[in-house]
């Protein structure tokens, strides 16, 4: 039995996203075609009938404004917002602000492999003085600083998301709503690793598209009715998986 | 000694502001003008580094993306988000979707500021069946029926506001936090009633911008040390507020 409709929705095309750049934890804003995606998303509830009743999201920008502008489109602009650093993309540390085709030609294919998908190997941490730190960034001032990171592998991603999922988002699902999370790739990797129950190997291969809402049905032990979920345009989701899995070639 | 800072702002102009019709409950969008006043309320905050800690917004699209856009331009699309139907604007009853130049001519002066200025007449309400009626609209589908307002006076607006004013803005500003106050016309008026001990009279005359950010320094007792409060741009909000009274002549 289905007890709950979760919506898992990457945020669209960034500009870094664009430029090829790792961003991690850096605040760039949507493309103007990372905002169609966000709409696109946002007709898709529409026609699926898939209607929010509360969002989640990370403190980042373009997952705001990606739930924001699809939320406008399917008419759910007024549901209640919930935000979390827990949501934040993988602060990718050293790497943050580097481009991924020279960073792959600068250390190889393995050692960038590594820091991209290795599920426990994070990469350099990111100097507190960097242009790319933040450190002094005051939506992050009421955290202690051992919560801050530096860097950090998909492990990392999970053990800081958990908390949130358990604590926050669950109880949205159990007193019956459909809920929207609007966060990052590698956090919602994060997500999908837990409630598909991939193994550390295995979630290296599943990359998530910009922008295509992911539905899970969940069971009353929070566990998807409709394993790996369901994209909403399955087709178009395929096809963009593919090009994720290709940066920095 | 001042404890805590809200600023309120107005949404920006909406579609049904420059078509000159009573709007209430009518879930209209901002116009490119409005949009631009609300990213100009986002300057002004910066440029006086007033920066909001906390949001609280309307169900309303014209305030949530007037809120949206504001903080987006300095830098706090990140804040905490509360939402609530009490910072909705007046419900105009059987008004709502009419013209209001057309409706001064067919009812006359009295009747009209009557309507439009009185603090305890409402219009006639709004029939469940009206087009503009949002007796189905889902955003208020939990409510009792006894709390879905046909039509408001300004002093109902007041007493459905204030319980929000107590309970959730109060609380906030007690916390130390500096508060954005994102609603309406009216619902701010009932707000600044309050705020300066403005009597069911005099509140007639006043009347607020669109997309002006209003700063009030409150003390212990949650009152005003600058009575009035500060439009973060006197100048423009002096000429616009003169604009608001001449509505509909």
């Amino acid at each position: 039995m289905t007890v709950g409709t979760l919506v898992l929705l990457r945020h669209g095309e960034s500009e870094w996203n664009v430029k090829n750049l790792f961003t991690g934890w850096v605040d760039v804003d949507l493309t103007a075609r990372g905002e169609d995606e966000a709409r696109r998303g946002g007709e898709l509830l529409v026609a699926q009938g898939i209607l929010p009743d509360v969002v989640h999201t990370s403190l980042q920008r373009r997952a705001i404004r990606t739930a924001q502008l699809s939320l406008e489109t399917c008419d759910r602009h007024w549901i209640p917002v919930r935000r979390s650093w827990r949501l934040n993309e993988r602060h990718y540390g050293a790497l943050q602000g580097k481009d991924k085709k020279q960073t792959l030609a600068e250390y190889g294919e393995e050692q960038f492999m590594k820091w991209r998908r290795s599920y426990d190997t994070p990469p350099p941490p990111l100097p507190d003085d960097a242009e790319f730190s933040q450190v002094h960034d005051p939506r992050y001032a009421e955290l202690p600083g051992e919560l801050r990171p530096r860097s950090e592998c998909l492990k990392d991603v999970v053990a800081r998301m958990l908390p949130y999922w358990y604590d926050r988002v669950v109880p949205d699902l159990r007193a019956g709503r459909t809920v929207l999370v609007a966060a990052h790739g590698n956090s919602l990797r994060g997500l999908v690793k837990h409630l598909d129950g991939i193994s550390d190997a295995d979630i290296a291969a599943l990359n998530i598209p910009t922008g295509m809402p992911l539905r899970y049905d969940l069971d009353a032990d929070l566990r998807p009715t409709n394993p790996g979920g369901t994209y909403l345009d399955p087709a178009a989701a395929t096809a963009a998986a593919a090009a994720v899995a290709a940066q920095g070639r």
